[in-house]
């Protein structure tokens, strides 16, 4: 089978492995384990930011965010279909008893000026708004590309009001990869920041979050409080730390064989919900005869995965584990598809 | 001064002064005020619900039938300018733990088929879909009385997926009064409504929230827990009887002087945002020199209250304390400040 | 019936009913009901508070202040029967998220160096203590007052660590009734104060909050998000006007009516849980071959009303509603109960 | 440095080292890491429970325990120095809104009686009791064994209430060292078992949850919002296994060397809190002139690491990496401490 449903589904290469074999480690919740520390400075460094933290999870370290940001009865400004909104199972309601506040984006970039109209004055009815949520790439909105001029000026927006921002940048190194703007410039455009290291850069488990002393300060107790205190963390730390530094100069591979589905796509006469900006690709079936789940289903049958994106929509992911016969492959699936049709 | 900024300040009149004078009072919390009681049934029979619950505002209506209905890390459908996600402070999610959800009505009225699609598939990412909300009518979409068979079919798609419904019934007897149609009628097409008592009612203070009777159960005890729990509650319970049995007649009066308003802003050559449903008027000043805070300043010099209701809009609203007189002044004073522009 | 169950079931006087009906009223959510401003105003003064807000509830008053004094995964000190922490449906978790630490108390009284030694130093597994609560008089512990040097002992320590103090004062006027010590110089030993008004006092319905300006700006948000932000007010401030200045005068007369009812319990050969020292009077019927439930219902069978208070104790209550006469036919009961034994 | 600050330091075995490197992994989020899945069904086995789901620490797994079984506004009976509520920051108020209930128990054990009588009546002044948690062995009572009969009492007062009952058995295989009992016999006194993998069983990072199948279906979703739904988890999962079924079997070593630290306390003349049970060792130094700190300061500079565990006791953890020569070095520096006084 050929898996391009998420990126998430890459397994940790060999040098990764041995890296977690031979890793020095100690009892992170007493501040022990030397290979999770290397990673958080190494992390920080990259990101330009004060102090970084290792959690075990995307969706962890946007919670803590949340959670470190904001006081219950507050609003949370983020794009309609971000992943915090859409895919955490409500947790920050859940956990930190804040509101989120959507706002619908062009290809996941809110307009500054909807990120401004959206806070809201002091008034005895509102809630405060404590936060706003950019999220680059952003994964809904087919694997787009926030510029860091929108970022800049949402910023800008956030400041001038006193609202933190903070960013979903879980596929970040895939916006560094496709527009050659470093990490630090887009960390620049935010107070906090969480990175996955287990998409795209392949490490089996993690993710960082990084920000002020301060703020990580007060991320380390809310980890704990979810659970994200682990022990002896070296052995995933260490295979991380390959994905952090090695595996995020390899995307734009990932990227060009995007571009090569999204072409097949075309030339096969199937149509895209979006031109590829990165390492997702979003087919649109409305046109045919088919459901998106119905078409995922014939792909299954013919030995691709991808998985359903909304009624019409199929997401097809590249990665690490995706070789460029495997794309040769699709094209061909594609076009059989078509033909039969 | 004419006071148009809400339909909230009409004050008690002389007849529900001596029926709070003379009221039989009990100990509520033990369950032994009569005059609260009577009310309870009374507006239970009139929403044809097993039970109903004196609440001492609409706001805590409402809180008590979110927490009542859902479970923390549930999502809640509502139109996202509706009273529950715009005005009430992030409650929501601060005390219940749930995320709304929102869809764009057209004037207040959320598509059925829009609610569908909104509604979670059962999936380890999403949060589960506890609860729908509709208000009627809707205030921020000027008044507007949300039609019965879009009620109807909203509860037909919620009930296929069993997820219940929630009615912000703050207003609902504009609604009787606009369309002809019961209250029980509508409150056929949800399990749970609330409705104020101290809006266009003019009761001095309380809200009825209406249920099964398993719901008011629970809803007794999330009542105390927000501190709604009463003593000798009858001295409000018996004003609010008179407003919910004699007022709610008289509501037509109000929505005539909407009328009124609205005529009198288009023939002063200014616009509506809205064609006028019932007590609530919504003027445009887009197109003039003025925003919304320049136009309510304007008004207030000339003896006229009314609210900003967004960057250019004008929210007026009739009551009982508003005579045909006020308008006729207020439509001078239109005239007046038209040509003055 | 002789109602003894508590002095919540005071009914308004007739003085009261008057100045509700005659009480001038405005819509207090736009800060326009002058009869809940003086009555705020008075009740400042009284406690010598930059502020006070009405609510509809001591409950309510509770819940605002650890609302607004805490954050989520604090933990709040408080005595282990105290009504905010057994009478409260754990309201303080379900909506600020904190934690209650409770500690053991003397009648009532919590050492000062239990105290201390609750608070938490900082460390990553532990929640940060966020508020101590003090309840004066203190109701489990049978109207106990808790000295003012204890009071200001405690304040002393959670000064010292920073921590804020909020005083459960349901029933303070007994206190000052009992001690002649001022409210003020109880208020002074803590930050914020809640105040029931419809106890002893006598007012149909509401309690007063009180402490720093910035505390009741805050305080009035979250007293709108419970639903406790109401319109016209002054039909119920009115009446509570007079409980704070009138009835706080008189509270000696309801302690001496309590000293009656010890009398009479010990005249009778039974036993008593505490020496009265309020309005509170525990008897505890271990020693006899009935139980709290069948001693209450006897009583009831003698025309008498009083509540189970634990397995073996029965409480009493006296208020404005009970006469002299009264407890002399208690006293009767009493006695030819004990020869019926 | 002899470290016996706690069993968690223990460094993972070469065996796990090496399991790790070859474990066969997937994408757990889709249910496709055949490791983890071995390691959840070998638990569930082991425990005799429907299911199980692996999750990254202890703290993880009680949480999601009391997520699943409780809703806000309940209350949890858990002994008053649990892990649970003492060292968790307060995460069962903050995210699940639940007020603890605490019971002094006998060594850690709470009488089933005490348990009975904290169980709240139905009363809408009391939050209703939604879970009863038991800590075997309990941590902060030195180790101590909680017998079989009083889990198996408390959870028949649990069940003729209706209330369940989750064990935090963090160190349960000590207690099934000491005692012979399977982990079966006591997992068959509560719906729901919590066991920590990376204590005294060494495993880098993890934890196991068992129950019923609805109930891990519904901790599944709570453990994806608290960050715990990892990717590749196997190279976690394969040590995980090597802990739960090899290193469960040598518990009793370290049951000997705490005999061992036990002896060498008395013989050089200090004291103990507790008779040793397990593998922890809990030393009163509240007749020397030295309190814990300084106590543990010293040990420090002798070469051996301890934890202050109160003002006067010191914690000593035998584990997997301490030898018995590390004992004796142990008693040597007792010995030469106490002459040094
Ligand atoms: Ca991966
Ligand atoms: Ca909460
Ligand atoms: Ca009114
Ligand atoms: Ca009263
Ligand atoms: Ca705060
Ligand atoms: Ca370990």
């Amino acid at each position: 089978m050929i898996d391009l449903r998420s990126d998430t589904v890459t397994k940790p290469t060999q040098e990764m492995r041995e890296a977690s074999f031979h890793a020095e480690v100690g009892d992170d919740v007493y501040g022990e384990d030397p290979t999770v520390q290397l990673l958080e400075e190494k992390a920080a460094k990259m990101l330009e930011k004060e102090a970084a933290l290792f959690v075990t999870s995307g969706v962890q370290g946007n919670q803590i965010a949340v959670l470190t940001h904001t006081n219950p009865g507050n609003e949370v400004i983020l794009e309609e279909e971000s992943h915090l909104f859409y895919y955490e199972g409500a947790a920050i309601s859940a956990f930190a008893g804040v509101q989120p506040r959507t706002v619908k984006g062009n290809r996941g970039a809110m307009h500054p000026a909807d990120v401004e109209a959206a806070i809201r004055p002091e008034d005895v009815h509102l809630p405060e708004t404590g936060l706003v949520v950019l999220e680059n790439t952003h994964n809904r909105a087919g694997g787009a590309v926030i510029p860091l001029e929108t970022m800049r000026a949402t910023y800008d927006v956030a400041n001038r009001h006193g609202i933190p921002v903070h960013l979903d940048g879980a596929r970040l190194f895939n916006a560094v990869a496709a527009t050659g703007i470093s990490a630090k410039e887009y960390a620049q455009c935010t107070d906090t920041v969480q990175i996955c290291l287990s998409k795209g850069l392949g490490a089996p488990v993690g993710s960082i979050i990084a920000g002020s002393q301060e703020f990580i300060n007060h991320a380390r107790k809310w980890r704990k409080r979810l659970g994200g205190g682990l022990r002896q963390v070296g052995v995933v730390a260490a295979p991380a730390m390959i994905a952090l530094t090695d595996m995020s100069k390899r995307l734009h591979e990932d990227h060009e064989l995007a571009k090569e589905i999204e072409e097949g796509i075309k030339e096969a006469g199937f149509e895209l919900a979006y031109p590829v900006e990165t390492n997702i690709v979003i087919m649109d079936v409305a046109k045919t005869d088919m459901n998106a789940e119905q078409m995922v289903e014939k792909l299954e049958e013919a030995g691709i995965k991808a998985v359903p994106f909304g009624p019409t929509l199929v997401r097809f992911v590249t990665h690490f584990d995706i070789t460029k016969q495997d794309i040769k492959i699709l094209k061909k699936v594609f076009k059989s598809m078509k033909n039969a049709l």
